[in-house]
């Protein structure tokens, strides 16, 4: 069984004068495979690409990557494979060539043993005392540079939460630590506008998608704390857990999984099928 | 010849699990060595281990470190070595043990070929687009998060400038990409706070301490352009090259060094003898 590839070997190491460990200099994609295919796929493709763009990283081979995946997914059911894409080998020092080769990295993972019930009756979510910087540069793409979240995340090690929200110094949530937020309100769904912060989640890419199909108004705007605790409903989303309800924010309980994220549950299960 | 220790093994290679490499998760020293002797080694451990407390990473062992070093340097007169401390190898996600055992990869460069006018008759400089973001758990530590410095150093590849400066949102200016900045304005020395973003280097904390000893009166804090423009002497520091005079910045012109600089130069000077 082949679980790992970089550039295309099975191996398990890479040089450290790679950029990627030397600066954080690259991407990531964690992505959901069920009966052997990749869940959103495309748009997993679409984030990378954009992020490969914005950081002027050589984009790899679409069709190469695929072929890759689809070796690690041989014969397995369900599993996660993640990507990472860095910029290559380098000197020491920032400056970098555009004729560097880069590096890509696919690894498969166990699929993480989320009860059902986070599902079906909703998490407990804290907010984090580590805040988000702001960069727009950085902004939504999924790169390499992850202290922020580390160090949120690691503000709590117990079961009572299962996610944490992190914001700016401003005060405006952005998102999870590993998912993003979504709130509803009036009927209308409200997520942070991630323009200057976070990462834009594949799966919130789709669950705006969807909501628009079913004529749910969105609004990305600046979120305050207050806003998501009189929110309706309010959900996570995530590549691999799909939509999670919050049925507790810090010390705010909901009492029920509203109407609006059973039926965003629905389709994005469907599109899974 | 060694250049290379992971972990005390003559390998240039680790695991892809490395959590340096997948988030980004550690720290980095870079040490300028000459006779067999790491200049300001106890000033780049200090800082190293205010890094390892901040991101709760086990602090690596300073004597074996220290016999690393000495085998990288036998028989070198002068050269560059780099340590890079990570959190380990770990599972896929953010949250970390702390029992983990920490990656410490310590590699030998080249010395640098700066032309000796850079010191002796300045460089020039100039403002970057790409701003810096502010997140006081990060601020001032030597972290492997290095995006903002890489998209920053690449927006100019010409000889014409030597550095470029950075700064907040806000137009606060932090540091340079690769340096500090200090002006000297009316015989007091002024230096970019920094409580909430940069780099705080070696070198600018030795020139701090020089200027206290011989009585130069010091002021950290939030510093414009305007500032550094109207100041009487300007200047950079970096561990490697250690004060560089600033001759340009951005269109405005420091007709000669100033005595303050070259006074702070001759004293950092000495103590590399």
């Amino acid at each position: 069984m082949v679980n790992i590839l970089i550039n295309g070997k099975e191996k398990e190491t890479i040089s450290v004068y790679d950029r990627g460990l030397q600066y954080g200099d690259g991407l990531f994609e964690t992505m959901a495979v069920r009966n052997g295919n990749i869940y959103l796929w495309e748009t997993h493709w679409q984030r990378l690409m954009s992020g490969c763009e914005r950081l002027s990283i050589t984009l790899p081979d679409k069709k190469t990557i695929e072929k890759e995946i689809a070796l690690l997914c041989l014969n397995e059911s369900q599993l996660v494979i993640k990507l990472i894409v860095t910029r290559g080998e380098g000197q020491r020092g920032y400056p970098f060539s555009n004729t560097q080769s880069v590096t890509r990295i696919l690894s498969s993972h166990a699929w993480p043993n989320y009860p059902e019930y986070y599902q079906s009756e909703g998490v407990a979510v804290c907010y984090c005392e580590t805040t988000l910087s702001e960069n727009k540069k950085l902004a939504g793409i999924k790169h390499l540079n992850r202290l922020e979240q580390i160090l949120a995340r690691n503000e709590w090690d117990s079961d009572e939460f299962q996610e944490g929200l992190m914001l700016t110094t401003q005060g405006h949530v952005v998102d999870g630590t590993m998912s993003n937020i979504f709130a509803v309100k009036d009927n209308v769904l409200i997520t942070p506008d991630l323009s200057l912060s976070g990462v834009a989640g594949v799966m919130r890419k789709t669950v705006i998608k969807l909501a628009k199909e079913i004529g749910i108004s969105i609004c990305e705007k600046q979120t305050s704390k207050a806003e998501l605790e009189m929110a309706d409903e309010l959900f996570l989303t995530n590549s691999l857990f799909g939509i999670w309800p919050v049925k507790m924010l810090a010390k705010t309980r909901f009492t029920q999984i509203g109407k609006v994220t059973k039926l965003l549950q629905e389709k994005v299960n469907e599109l899974g099928k």
